[in-house]
């Protein structure tokens, strides 16, 4: 029941090496952020992946030690191998969770699993951003108050090209005067995604303590329930008996 | 707004030129008996484009002129090239209504649509079928009674791994003794689609007076609202005024 | 085909004629604006109802003869009869189109549809809102574009305890912090019903030509697919042959 | 985290006095059987409430401890209390979880929270049912395999006037035809519903290991993620700055 949820924390890790500003906020990158968080949350055993490790750090011995995946991507969606996301697809529809952060949403894997497009609007004035919380009894928003307020953002703004989320948790106010879906749920096969808007490379979005509660209460949430390979089975044989037919021809028009 | 719907009937068109039972139910293909179906109905403007045409027969002109793409495939979903996929996929996004049937549950443009495997159970037994209509008064049930009776088709069986439907229309009774969720709406981009179930290529169903007015039904349903092409629009000049800011960093822990 | 829409537009019309604001915005009630509004627009039959009137005006023969029932209360939701509740709620399942708006959040009909409480916060300081259109290929959204701003609006704000919506129209900004699902669609038993949130009786909201636009496009999309009363059917003798049973018992422990 | 769930089994216990087929099978009611199979599968503590008794069991002091109600009624709907209805009603948007059983359908409190009719078709020719597991990745259907098969069941059959539900866990095939969504998860208010099929009182149902196991599982689903009292707060002072407001009357026509 309680055993520890392994959440293996995915970062292009690119910004963070070139940009001066990053690196102040991120030296070690964002994912040692967020895997210290989680960890200071307990229940998770953590571990991180990024771009430039072979297989991107997604081999499959990693993805088989996986519960949760997150996925920040920005500069280099390009570059992330096709089989790769092919691998983690399949892993989704067989329950693993994903956790797509910020600039994940143009992700090949979060486009391929959800199908659309997943454009928005967008401007970096570090402007202020209030997410709302729609569903204060929702699992991911324990300990979430009505709203998180981030003194600096970029904004992202509407129209948010997804399918209709099985439920919407955050709407986030923009002090520039935008509005946008920031937390959003979708079951696909059997795996749990969860999109989680915040999370600038130039703001210090991960060290903010309830950006990192809902980071850990997300990952808690999407942890398999079942792991289960597809499959297209053949049953010949069925279940109640069926007479012998004859093909009924008679709206066939000659 | 009473204009005629332009609708492109896809067909793999293999199983009509090499097996002698379906080549006597559809000797010219299955694309000419809908076709003609949609031609009685009134209101539409009917084109055919089948795998083995250049381009498939869905050139950029063809899907120019396309309100709505109906698909049909079995044998060759793997020849369907992925340029043609992709072509599509950013049609269907930008309004394009989209009808897949039967074994295209497995066709490359459903599965990029909507994210999952699309695998379920199956079986050949020739047995009966009862469509039931959960929705009369959707566009799509127009003119269709509590159910539709069909005397032989192959089984489809549940799990069909898809996104929770937007709206579930027809659940399937099989005689042999399965379940299935037999036509399906749901909304990707501005685009429509809809799953219908019927119509193995060595049963008559595309000659059925009831299955041919629910096609001609989500048709009309399908036809764009909109067409709108995808952007991802940078916005710099905020609506609302927002003051020079400073980088909090007050939760930067070094 | 073409036929027109047939709208009853009720309004509680009391703050009309006790407010000396209201009364200067709304001469002879919100209902005048709106109907004027429809007619001008086109395609629509329109007719009043109030709630000092016999009935509240919506009697058995005013109900026969509306497709598309509009609703604005706000000081006196508790006077509204239960009888005539019942009398829409059975209306709007057999396929009669409801339009809530602004305050008749907590009207009895909307609660008696959606189960929930439909609560709110709430502010009067005639603030700025901007309604974001997130479905420019919704019927309802014909003729807008990327948002609708309002000079002066009561602000409402999430939470609203309401039922996930079937499709999730408009999302509001107001200029004090908060946000809102301002436009939202369900479908209940045959009936379409939207919330639209603008609408405070002391700033001249429905005289807005764009919130004319939208509420004329909602009439239209509401209108009745189809007009079916409810039953419970009895249905003896089944469809395929059931062979006499005698009850398995192996279960029952004594 | 791992306490127990306390369950609150309600029966309306009316055919077990009256009718002996009923009684020999259940007894001391329904609801005995129901909670034995509870205490048995562990992690619950386990209360009954019936119709005739005062306030039919439900106090406000049981209800404060009740995590999950289950309801069953079929004759005496008529002769629940509407000031209980309301008391449940209430409790279960705070957050307290409802399970719906068979006849259940048209109960006062699940009409109430769905806003439809509930109506559906029936008959009593002890066939047998087959209930699908379209969610093997749910946590209701944990331990559950591809389908529950009942060697006696009424019918019931689509159209199931309900709200589209949030998931649809079973879909049942039926010996005499038929069809039905039986086992339907929903989410009012911060309470969850779920409304399960089986569970005639001429046949022992109740008794079945894998109905029971659902009935569990389904009790650990719906139990609370928060009890929250509904408000509806005013908020004069805004969250951000809002200048002095002349109202915009530009719009208004004479």
């Amino acid at each position: 029941m309680s055993k520890d949820v392994r959440v293996t924390i995915w970062n292009e890790f690119r910004h963070e090496k070139t940009n001066e500003a990053v690196k102040k906020i991120y030296p070690q990158g964002m994912q040692a952020v967020i895997g210290r968080a989680l960890e200071k949350a307990g229940g998770f055993r953590v571990r991180t992946a990024t771009l430039d490790e072979p297989e991107h750090g997604l081999t499959e011995k990693v993805l088989d030690e996986t519960d949760v995946l997150t996925w920040w991507g920005h500069l280099a969606h390009g570059e992330v191998k096709d089989e790769i996301v092919e691998r983690v697809h399949k892993r989704v529809l067989e329950g693993m969770g994903l956790l797509v952060l910020h600039s994940g949403h143009f992700a090949k894997i979060f486009r391929k699993l959800l199908g659309t497009n997943c454009s928005l609007k967008w401007r970096e004035a570090a402007e202020k951003e209030r997410l709302w919380n729609l569903e204060p009894g929702h699992p991911i928003t324990e300990g979430i108050g009505d709203f998180i307020e981030l003194a600096n953002a970029e904004m992202y703004g509407e129209r948010f090209d997804i399918p209709t989320p099985d439920k919407l948790i955050f709407v986030s106010w923009f002090e520039g005067g935008e509005v946008f879906r920031s937390g959003c749920c979708w079951e696909r096969g059997h795996g749990r995604i969860f999109y989680f808007r915040p999370g600038h490379e130039t703001y210090p979005i991960y060290h903010h303590p309830e950006i990192q509660r809902v980071l850990a209460n997300a990952c808690r949430w999407a942890a398999p329930r079942i792991r289960k390979p597809d499959c297209c089975p053949h049953v010949p044989t069925p279940l109640e008996k069926i007479p012998t037919k004859t093909i009924d021809l008679q709206h066939v028009k000659p």
